[in-house]
């Protein structure tokens, strides 16, 4: 989802070079041992974190993991970046970047995780480039993940859930955990859940919530 | 679902051994070629087809193939036959056994299509192996359809749905058709939907209907 642009995120992301990688140039990878304290935790990253509170949530619980997001707008960018001042979250990151470069700035087989939470659903078939699971996406994963390195996807969209199976079952992705019913799973399943904002707004309207976690390994 | 016994299905289903096969020895394969017409038509088979509005709406628009109803419960049985007698439907064989000898009653590689609607979801981790879409029935099925052979699967369980995807995909099946609300898909996929008795009711009353079809082919 597009946000209203806020002047005071641009101004804050400027501010915060050692914090935000601004539209870094995708010909160059980026130096994360010079951004991390300690590069050899795992590290995970979420594709559209929008206004964040999923990574932040992340990297607040898990200080013994490095987190990257991954987020185009600005504003959003400086709405993570806020929360990651105000919590003092070393092991966040935030690449201001375009994901379709996604395997520019990453090593290959650096990363443990990508998350992709609530994605664009692009519903137009037109637009099937654009959906972060679509093909093309998918083989940028499959390059920046480690192998046995795993995909979580979640989605209230029906369209682009269906989608999102068949595309990574044609891509020959193994799958870890399927729900068509998220917040009615087991009890353990529901109490590790971390929601979005757009999550916890969709969820209490009564709608499903869908998850696919998947991995490249050999089936 | 378990149906009340009705004694005249019974009788129906002992004076019909031209359209039922009862409980047949699975030590030996059926010879089909004296069951139906023209052995040349393409077969498809539907497992657990209850009350039978399915199959016998499907031998009725397509004259051009031969159907198999592979049903456990007599008076189920009972039921399909007094539709195929009523509709005269010369491509309709009823098979009243259980599915898990599937394997032993058909050739290898014979069948194009095994349809399984709205099948018991046996939702206790202890009955896994009792789920039509587990792992040792995924393997019988292979063996009796023919190459590119599908799988066409329909439930309004969430959680069968979540776990045949899940079982499909690590049996190494490649997807055709994946939907999580089958009668919202686009105008040409619900037109061609032939709907089962539970479905409409399922359907009416709000649920989603969930969609699978897969095959054995090599990705």
């Amino acid at each position: 989802m597009r946000l209203r642009n806020k002047p005071w995120a641009v101004k804050l992301v400027q501010d915060h070079p050692e914090s935000v990688i601004d539209r870094p140039d995708p010909s160059q990878k980026i130096n994360w041992s010079k951004r991390f304290a300690d590069i050899s935790k795992p590290l995970e990253i979420e594709v559209g974190p929008g206004k964040g509170k999923f990574i932040t949530t992340m990297a607040e619980e898990h200080p013994e993991k490095n987190f990257v997001a991954l987020e185009l707008q600005m504003t959003a960018a400086g709405m993570i970046l806020r929360t990651k001042l105000a919590k003092d979250l070393s092991n966040l990151q935030i690449l201001c970047a375009d994901a379709a470069n996604i395997a520019s700035f990453f090593d290959s087989h650096s990363a443990s995780k990508i998350y992709l939470n609530f994605s664009d659903p692009w519903p137009k078939t037109r637009h099937e480039k654009r959906r972060l699971t679509y093909k093309s996406f998918l083989q940028k994963y499959q390059t920046v993940l480690q192998e046995n390195g795993q995909i979580e996807f979640k989605t209230d969209n029906a369209g682009l859930f269906a989608y999102s199976v068949h595309s990574m079952n044609n891509f020959g992705m193994h799958f870890d955990f399927v729900s068509v019913d998220l917040h009615n799973e087991k009890d353990e399943i529901v109490a590790a859940n971390i929601e979005t904002e757009y999550e916890h707004k969709f969820a209490a309207q009564g709608n499903p919530i869908y998850a696919l976690h998947a991995d490249f390994g050999v089936k």
